[in-house]
């Protein structure tokens, strides 16, 4: 089993060198084992077009060597030097104004454009060849933030031309494009490949179903960039860790693809920035100000975990306030360390601090680190220094288990509900999230999958709405899980080419649940449809109108006598977004029959378990009793009355 | 007179052929009568430049034609396929950012781009002389939805050119349009019609008067674009109908000059759609989110019919939910019936559903139809059904009489005060639809007209507020009308070239009300200025400081002392915008003075006759009583107690 | 001591020519004194290239001189001709999308194009040769409202061009721009001059360090093409004053830069205009939106006071409704005298309504003037002929002295700020504009300074928060000045590179104040940290954490314990934003320290002393009794109980 350990990000062409040798020793005090560096250093490693200087990063990885630290090397790619874009000035990437998107800050680059994924081919060879055998660097981060700042899609001539390839490539012929378009409905029929214009500056929306393969198809640019990097590194730095650092409510490629060639999957957790930036009313973000939605950073734990295939690191914890959100509070005392132990008790083998040292120039500036500018110690630094004892004295390791319940989470539905809202704040990432919120707060441990047959497998309740596509392989495996299966709204209602099923929705899941869904609606907000589940319970923002068969048996209807949820043997249907009261009743009546092990949780608790370790969290601002969740176990963290952002640690009775 | 019929939209293209039998046999079935078809199927009717395949539209069209059905043929030149705009890329119209709005939905072209201009008379020749003396054949639709997202007006280079002559035609020499558009102010200054630029991408706003003559010259274009297909219809197809879908609360050309060559002017009515669009707050919309409403759609019938010369159809009826509003609500039971008949009561011909089959593949998948994708019946088959039965059993006949009431619309205010708002939520449409529904709340018919001197013959009651610029012409029609007119605010405050007049607002206008207005000022919400008409009731948003004349009597005053209303011989003139307390008081004793029957309707009901038929809907959630709205009439449809969506009609006692 | 007097702003090109005489006339009878001309009007001035037009002007300036009034003549370079635009279309800006902002309005040219400089410098030395010695001309404008329209920041070509050379000149070798930018960042190193782009359309954003460099150079290009007419008119117009029309609200360049070469700061006073575009609440602006806020004009006149080296004329005074605001209310009665009155006891020479006749044409012909546009009176025109004889029977003069209270204003501030609010309503136009009412209703007399060392001497309270950058200079002079300082939040948190100091915030200031600012946090709406000064008070959108050292002592805190204002001998710092309440109670606090003498004033009652006359203001809706602060005085104008907008003044006792 991995031990658990700290880290922290680190930018040594940022400082004097004559501060490298205290700065490793101080990391070493504080109780860090991994450093990352390197991530953004192109201008430093490449000076001029084909002069590298690589001198000054092997003194500095010897200096943290030295000092017993690991190393994190990250390839610079992310941040292309100005000679290399005035070299190849169309490598930018292209709004979807069509307008260069250039030079100045970072991710300045077109997926698409071949001469510069070769220039980073160049780069990366030379530094894995420099530095892939040394003994400190135990692990590479490829790129940076994949995505950032809408980089994903990119309109430049160079994306264009590969799309048209991308759309040849998947469809043979265009007579088989333009059906599975739907292309004669307003003449936008095709007679060749390069008559393909991407799906932006139309005069009204453009087709769903190009828009979903353009989206497919940038993600694939996405994951083909990432790959050719991950072979270069393979090949020169064998049995490192590869890994990339993701970020958090982010939808636009599909992570397990870029998955699928990582050995770790980390991202950057910012609680207080991501917080300021969501959908929550502002009241709720008034209230977590200072600690972050209780949720989201667990679910992004479980998500990535599934993504690395278990193996999850956080490269950047936000250690204090930062610089990026419409408003940045400080977080509240103890919210780091609860945030920490979050990671940890999902599973996370490093949790790494953004930054060691808070920059004093350039954008970040008023992103703080574990230091200040002036190299005195800042909070974190001291919330380190006891996180990082605290994981000596609890022998602090990964021990996940396959979670009973499996809650899937699928990227190709995100583009498309994204493409298709119908109502216009229906989102696939915040009605996930919400049923994990409300998973979690019944006590449960959750695992985020993918919509694969194998993810199925061992689990007592399996919650899927709005997987957008159904698939025989999927109904397959939802059959033979053994588990409850909750599906619905929306789950099913279209094809993989974007179109309604032939049998409508919910297309090959049909069987499963005997139900047809025949109209929907979508909701203003104050609109609700009561559903006699629970007091006040009801659909908002979505609801459906379903014929249910001869197999399914109604258990819940709406006011208005349509059909709320639907049962055929293990597999119910629901028919639109429930509110909170009802999504509890739901999930409670569920999890209470897939046999589960329900735990009453105030508001503001959570609880994770660690394989046989349970952690309880406190998020909210009254201490809590832990009492009837303690029982007889004793503490190895934390107190009976568990204070705001207390984090408790027992091992799990039975 | 004419009878009234239902009819539906047919995409034969989109359908395997051997479902157009049985599609034509169950409309047939349902009682429809008219089908439109073609005006999306460009790409199938020439697939590749010069070559035309006709034989399929000629199979459908007589498929329909033996199942006993007339046609609406379209003409396709909404949706230029893509070899079409890849031989002249120019087509495309340009936004006021200047960039192309390029291919991949639909309306990609240019109004002033001639060489498409060309290509349409091509194609429309084509279809004429092939369809047009068909049996089946009985009407043509031009294009489709002119100016449908915002396309009337095109910053190409195209339009610059096309603009240009049109103001040198206009102006005759550059001095005379510098004078007209008062281009000293800034030194704007011109000394010939080619240094004239498109109003956009101006430091700060451009001179009202260049963009009233640009919205002028956009109008004329589409006008002009719309004739050359008559006049080719007319020649190869003589005796049918020309129509041509307009849209609801769009006032982007000038509907009643297209009416000029139109047989019959259509709308597209989507009652839930156009609320949740529309300007009415989350309380209003939140009511009536299921019926729509309750005066917009019988607003747009009084207007068309008049753009028709009194003739008009329901081209595009909505039937179910559809896919492009924000939030897009399943219409409630009956709603659907609901607005048919109020089409009807309006006089219109044909009531025609959007659409006949929900597609299951781009852009619109979400928008229902009569049948589901999978063919099975929707809602909406059965209303249909229903709905035609009715129709039968009623005998409906076309026989709308000139009401006493004429309330004026004019797109040219309607331009001028887009230009010109002064106060930022000042809409020249929302104010003429206020009055509207405040007349209609009275039991009225209300005719919509033109601002032309015919349009006031004949009537008791003129509204006219805020047409921007007067004329003798209209001052000499008002004035031999022999009704009362009810004039203000903003009324005449222009001239024709969007400057002051000279003896100031309201101009032509002042010798009818002897007054002059002198200073105007905008209301930021929650302002306003009480008058002492009706308790509590106030200007809002506008108001007048006028100079009452020695002829003028102040028959109300604002809680400052300022004339609110005052009143020459049959002339009045109002001098803010009323809220709805002030205008309903103001518009009863109008009414009542010009001798009209007003009929006290509550809330959500609604009345109309069509010549001896009254008509009473209901837009509310609870039953209504109509005794004594009936009296002792009897009931042609609907009941005493007339339940939520309920229609009655019954003849008119005496 | 100057006489105070009226004028008015006159377009004589925009009348028939038989009208001027009796403008002129009328002008006299009402009691104005200078009449500004000629700004807009090249396209008459040379109709054609070269060839010049003077002569309507030469008559214009000879009526108006003949009358008895004195001129001030306008440089016409804000509204280049099209002929000119045509000749050199590169002169136009771009805008930040890289757009060029075209013909159509005004202000369209870029202030970095070298030959359209020169086109100014050859119209203004042709206009400064044949006006320059005229006896009525007294003063010149230079252009009109420099960076009106968001136009200090062009993003062309040239812009670039001449912002690389600014860099050069200013760093000297590329290296030392590196590390100041801090480009090492993020790979953003550059190695020649030539490379640097400006601050725009970067994937995320860009450099601040470019950002303030580039509003910095922005500015100067005002200053330099300002200085450039300056130096002309100098030569050819000698003992002529030469001024500028400032706007209210505006920052996007350094006025006092501007003021450098002036021998008048005017500026254009639209009270009901600027706060309708304020950042006030709703309530505010409802309760003052027909006299406008308070404050705004006040701080406005003593911040251009000290732009002109203690000379200030109002250039343009709204005389009514205006046209540009999102809503254009009608002022109250009253108040168009009471802010010409609000101008004079804050020394203003000159108050300049805009405009003589309001204008039937063009643009702004729904901004009023003291003229209908048919010649009638309009209200302004009473009550600029009840003023002008008022200022005579008080024998007006500007007797303004050294205030005891700094409040100081920075535009480098300004520029930091907005580059970095880090909490998104951060604003520091607002902060300060906040602080001045705060002062203001304390009774006091507010010096509004730049942040040099000489603005401190004799004064007893400086006031000088988020002064963004500290240098020594000024610490000494703050030292040197004997008065009580107030200092944060933010000030000196940045060197001049915009990097945190070396040593932490406060950065030079830290010795006077001893304490190091380690944390920051912005608190979103709603959010605050109550602060024990007072009751309800608190800091509210910005907090800091500090470390006071031996020599500070912690006069509050915050009810976390965090400090919230700190002592060294006579400098305080402020570690947040406060709210009002305890914004006042630390105000009087530190006045009453500061030995002032203190007025409470109710709301809405604001007072000014021009020398030894004091003035008081009433901006509420009911009587004040003047008697507390009246004493023994007697009135020279208003009355003991001053009215609604009324205006008194009186001889200070003592
Ligand atoms: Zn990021
Ligand atoms: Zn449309
Ligand atoms: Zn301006």
């Amino acid at each position: 089993m991995t031990k658990q350990r700290l880290g922290v990000c680190y930018y040594p062409e940022h400082w004097p060198e004559d501060l490298w040798t205290e700065d490793a020793r101080r990391m070493r005090d504080v109780g860090l084992s991994v450093v990352r560096i390197g991530e953004f250093a192109w201008s430093r490693l490449e000076p001029e077009d084909g002069r590298y200087d690589f001198d000054w990063l092997a003194r500095a990885i010897d200096v943290l060597h030295e000092a017993g630290l690991r190393v994190v090397l990250g390839t610079p790619t992310a941040t292309p030097p100005k000679w290399l874009v005035d070299k190849m000035p169309d490598m930018l990437a292209r709004n979807a104004q069509g307008r260069p998107r250039g030079f100045g800050s970072r991710r300045h680059y077109c997926f698409s454009y071949e001469p510069y994924a070769r220039e980073c081919e160049r780069i990366v060879t030379a530094l894995a060849q420099a530095f892939g055998a040394h003994p400190a660097v135990v692990a590479w981060q490829i790129d940076n933030e994949y995505g950032c700042h809408d980089t994903v899609e990119s309109y430049s001539p160079a994306a264009r031309e590969a799309f048209r390839r991308w759309c040849e490539h998947k469809y043979g012929d265009i007579g088989a494009l333009n059906r599975a378009w739907g292309n004669v409905f307003w003449s936008m029929e095709l007679s060749r490949f390069d008559q393909i214009e991407l799906p932006h500056l139309t005069v009204t929306e453009a087709n769903p179903a190009c828009l979903l393969d353009f989206k497919r198809f940038s993600s694939d640019q996405v994951a083909a960039f990432h790959r050719r990097q991950v072979e270069i590194i393979r090949r020169h730095s064998p049995s490192r860790d590869i890994l990339h650092n993701f970020m958090g409510a982010f939808t636009a490629f599909d992570h397990f693809a870029v998955g699928r060639d990582l050995d770790v999957a980390a991202w950057d957790s910012y609680p207080l920035g991501f917080l300021e930036r969501s959908h929550r009313d502002e009241a709720f973000k008034r209230r977590f100000m200072r600690v972050g939605d209780p949720d989201f950073q667990a679910f992004h734990h479980d998500l990535y975990r599934a993504c690395g295939a278990g193996r999850l690191w956080i490269m950047e914890q936000q250690p204090g306030a930062v610089n990026w959100a419409p408003w940045n509070p400080l977080p509240a005392k103890g919210a780091v360390r609860l945030w920490s132990f979050e990671a940890f008790a999902a599973g996370a083998e490093v949790v790494s601090y953004f930054r060691w040292r808070q920059a004093p120039f350039a954008q970040e500036q008023m992103h703080e680190g574990l230091l200040l500018p002036n190299s005195e110690p800042n909070e974190a630094y001291h919330v380190a220094r006891a996180v990082a004892r605290e994981l000596e004295s609890i022998d602090a390791k990964v021990e996940t288990e396959c979670a009973d319940v499996a809650l899937v989470f699928d990227y190709d539905s995100a583009f498309a509900w994204e493409i298709e809202p119908q109502g216009q704040d229906f989102s696939y990432f915040d009605l996930i999230l919400d049923f994990y919120g409300g998973l979690r707060k019944l006590g449960l441990n959750v695992d985020v999958v993918p919509p694969t047959p194998e993810a199925m497998a061992r689990r007592k309740l399996i919650v899927a709405p709005a997987l957008f596509a159904s698939s025989a392989a999927l109904t397959r495996a939802f059959s033979e899980s053994g588990a409850l299966v909750l599906l619905g709204p929306r789950s099913g209602s279209k094809t993989e080419d974007f179109q309604i099923p032939p049998g409508l929705p919910p297309g090959d899941f049909r069987p499963l649940v005997d139900v047809a869904i025949q109209r929907v609606e979508s909701l203003r907000p104050g609109a609700q449809i009561p559903v006699e589940a629970a007091e006040n319970g009801a659909f908002v923002r979505w609801r459906e109108i379903i014929a249910a068969g001869a197999e399914a048996a109604v258990l819940l209807r709406c006011d208005d006598g349509a059909p709320a949820l639907t049962r055929r043997e293990r597999f119910l249907y629901l028919a639109g977004l429930p509110n909170d009261l009802l999504r509890d009743a739901l999930l409670r009546r569920l999890a209470n029959e897939a046999g589960l092990t329900l735990i009453d949780l105030p508001e503001h608790i959570r609880l994770r378990d660690n394989g046989p370790m349970r952690y309880v969290f406190n998020y909210g601002e009254r201490d809590f009793d832990l009492s009837p969740i303690l029982g007889e176990a004793s503490l190895l963290l934390g107190e009976r009355r568990l204070p705001p952002c207390g984090v408790a640690l027992f091992r799990r009775p039975g």
